[in-house]
This record gives C-alpha cells, sequence and structure tokens, in this order.
C-alpha cells in the first residue's frame, strides 16, 4: 500500500497577510505524514509591479507577463512570498524546501502560444519530475512551491498554481496515495456564495455538467474544478475544495471521479 | 578516497550581466563531478531598491537590512537572480537546485548583534547542514545558493556569500574532497592591482601576514583572504581566488594552510 501525502494549494490572500499565514502554516504543519505546499501570490505581485511603475494587466484573471512583469513574479514568488513561508514552516519544524519548476527541473513548462490573446511569458505545465519530488519527500523533504515553471531552455515561466497542484498531484500519484486540498476563502463550492448554509458537499462529472448549465459555477470557479477533475480522474484519491481553516479535509466540497 | 566537488562563489557583478553570467555558466556547466554554485547580486538588489524608493546603506561593504531591505535582497538574491541562475543551468543540462539557508535548513544563522552598528537584519553563520547538502548532491543535483540563510525562529537573514562559501565548503569536507574558488574581477590577489603581471599565485599564514603589514593587501580583500584560510584550515583541499574566465582553478592566488 502506498504511503499518504497531502497536496495542499493555497491562494495569493492567505500567505499574503501575515495573521492568515500563521494560521494556515499552524494547521499545515500539524497535517500527519508527507505534505506539498502549493502557493500563489499574486497580490504581493501586484503592489510591487505598482511600486517599481509597472503595470499589471490581467486577462480572464490571468496575467499577462512580459519581461519586466516575468521578473517582477521570479522575484515576488520565487523569493519574497516563497522563502517567507520556507522560513516560517523551518521555525516550525518542518523540513520545507522552496521550489519552483526550474530548480531540480521538476515541472516543465513550454510558453502559451499566442492566439487572439498574447499571454507572454506564461506557462502551460508539460511534465512533472514525479520521480525527484518522491526522492525528495522520501528523505524528509516538505516541498514549497511557488507558481513558476521553467522552459528548459533557460527562462522562467507563470503558471497557474490550481493547474500546478493538479498536475503535481497526478505525478505524485505514482508514488503515494494523494489527497489534493485546493483552499481558498470559502467554506467551498457554494450553492449561493452569500449563504453559507449552501455548500455543495460533493460534486460528480454529471452534477457538475448541470451546475455549469443553470448557472451555479462559473467565472474563475470553473478552472478551479476542471483541474480538480483532473486531478480525481488521473490517479488522485481524493480531491477538495475548501477554506484554509478546513485543511484536515474534515469539510469541503468533495470532487468525485 | 573521497569524491571530489568544487564550491565556486561569484560575485554579484559576475551574475548580473548577462553576457558575463552566461560565460560562467557555461565554464561552470563544463566543471566534472559534483560543483556547487554561491553568488551574490548586490547591484540587482541596489538597483530594485532605488526603483522601489528603499535608500541602500552600506557599512564597511555590508548592507544596513531594515526590514524593508531585507524583503529586498530576499526577492532579489532568492528569487531574481536565484531562478536565473537556475533556468539558465537547466538549459545547459545541470541539475540545478536554488536554495537559500532556510531551504531544508541547510545553513542556520543568528542574527548580527548589534555594537557601535546595527546591521539589521543580517546573519552570521551558525551552522552548515553538510549531511543535507551531500545527499542532495549524491542525487546529482547541483545546488546554486543565494546569499540568505534563517535563524530558525522564521526570519530570513541577509549573509555574506564570501562567508557562506567558506563555510559551506568546509561543511562539505566531511563528505567530499573540496576546492573553494572565490570568482573576481581580478585575476587573483595581486601585488599591484593596476598591474595585470603582479598576481601572487600563493600566500601562506605567514606570507599573508607580511602583505597585510606592508599594505599589499586591503580593504575588501582582507575578509576574502580571511574566509579562504577559514576554509583550508577547516578541512578544504585547496582554495584559489581567481578570475571568472579561470574557474578551472588553471590560474589565481592559492590560499596555502
Amino acid at each position: 500500500m502506498k504511503e499518504k501525502i497531502t497536496v495542499i494549494k493555497v491562494g495569493g490572500k492567505i500567505v499574503e497577510e501575515s495573521n492568515s499565514l500563521g494560521d494556515l502554516l499552524n494547521r499545515f504543519a500539524n497535517i500527519e505524514g508527507h505534505k506539498v505546499l502549493i502557493h500563489g501570490g499574486g497580490r504581493s505581485a501586484t503592489r510591487i509591479a505598482e511600486r517599481l511603475g509597472i503595470e499589471s494587466r490581467m486577462v480572464n484573471g490571468r496575467r499577462i507577463t512580459d519581461e519586466e512583469t516575468l521578473q517582477v513574479v521570479t522575484m515576488v514568488y520565487g523569493g519574497l512570498v516563497n522563502k517567507n513561508i520556507v522560513a516560517q514552516l523551518q521555525a516550525r519544524g518542518i523540513n520545507a524546501l522552496g521550489l519552483t519548476g526550474a530548480d531540480c527541473n521538476i515541472i516543465k513548462a513550454h510558453k502559451r502560444p499566442v492566439t487572439d490573446i498574447d499571454y507572454g511569458f506564461v506557462g502551460d505545465v508539460e511534465s512533472v519530475n514525479g520521480e525527484m519530488l518522491a526522492g525528495l519527500i522520501g528523505r524528509g523533504v516538505v516541498p514549497v512551491i511557488a507558481p513558476l515553471t521553467h522552459d528548459g531552455k533557460g527562462n522562467m515561466l507563470n503558471t497557474n498554481a490550481d493547474t500546478m497542484a493538479a498536475e503535481t498531484a497526478k505525478a505524485l500519484s505514482a508514488f503515494f496515495d494523494v489527497t489534493l486540498t485546493y483552499c481558498f476563502e470559502l467554506p467551498g463550492v457554494m450553492r449561493n456564495p452569500e449563504d453559507n448554509d449552501s455548500l455543495i458537499p460533493c460534486i460528480t462529472r454529471a452534477a457538475y455538467r448541470e451546475l455549469l448549465a443553470d448557472g451555479t459555477i462559473s467565472g474563475g470557479m470553473i478552472p478551479k474544478i476542471d483541474n480538480a477533475f483532473n486531478a480525481i480522474e488521473n490517479g488522485v484519491s481524493e480531491v477538495v475544495i475548501t477554506k484554509a481553516d478546513s485543511i484536515d479535509g474534515s469539510q469541503g466540497t468533495h470532487i468525485i471521479a
């Protein structure tokens, strides 16, 4: 039987405020067994870019990443946000290792082809080196992964953290029994985001089609749930979308293959 | 017999200009066997700090690191400079892994005590986890180390790269036959920096005392050579101070125990 591992994706908002970050890291540190943290950092990137006089342009929730913006996200995601998390996990006795996709070549991507929109230095994930990651994890290391990949030609690429989490969880499923948890600001997928009692406890493919058709699920939730189905249908044992204070998986929306 | 490893320290100037960085990484990639790269990045930090409206204050060549400056060096050293090197080494077929002292707790430090000068978040190295580093290196990984450590209490610390190189080389000497090479802009330690033919090919402790007494060695060279002696007198097999285009160790100043 494979050993268990928990892969947690947390959004920028949670890791960028010191109170919520501290709470999250306390909970993360308490998760038993192997674990991986994948984080965002968009708000910090926007804030630093603004201070540097660089305009942040978003299309469909994705950052247009020109060369200057690539430098900002490389600094902010790979340096500021990532190392802050790593240092704070070390203080909690967790042997964290900050990684981008370039480090140990763990996640390779290619620059997104230009269609009607040129996203610039944005990467679509090609491959995750599950064996290298599993080797590190086997040494007691806890990977903390920033939303950056590389193209193998010397360029870093800005990459969606939800997708990186799904692809990482899939690659690790060859070595571990994987639970993937997406944390965000709501208790899970809601019928009505205004109503805290409207949590949808589980979503199957059939239910997802209905929830899309009737407009219950829309906007930014769609790619998140698509990533969740991608994971659960490709080797990941359990996928949960939940609030950061429920990363033990006790609550939230379970995605069912 | 222990396997050989080469630990290379390169200053900011070399890694911050794309031409000289490319040349250096080509040479570094060609070094046979195990290797480690430790880099600076001060010029980039000063440039980004300036753009963010943060003043860079230097005392004795060391950066006064208040909280805002710590954020800048964490971003720039740990993110911008480090990940650029890692991505470019990956493109050269080198399995680089970017690290700060916090990552895998490889280099722990304490905040420098305040005397007449308060350096702020500057770290003095306490311990290097040679076993963890050797384990990574044994897996074919090439560590690329940024000049940042952590205090184990959740804080990153700005740390001198020359010192980190010496301490890392010493810690690795328990596992490897270590050559430590300090690269900078001159061919080595010079009798007269203006005269390219005045290279001092080797320096013993006795010669060092004389060169200090007659003023041949002064200023910023003193801590560099102190670090070099610290390494050679504590397990490191060979220490060379040389130009970036001679990192094969063929030229430069050899420090003799």
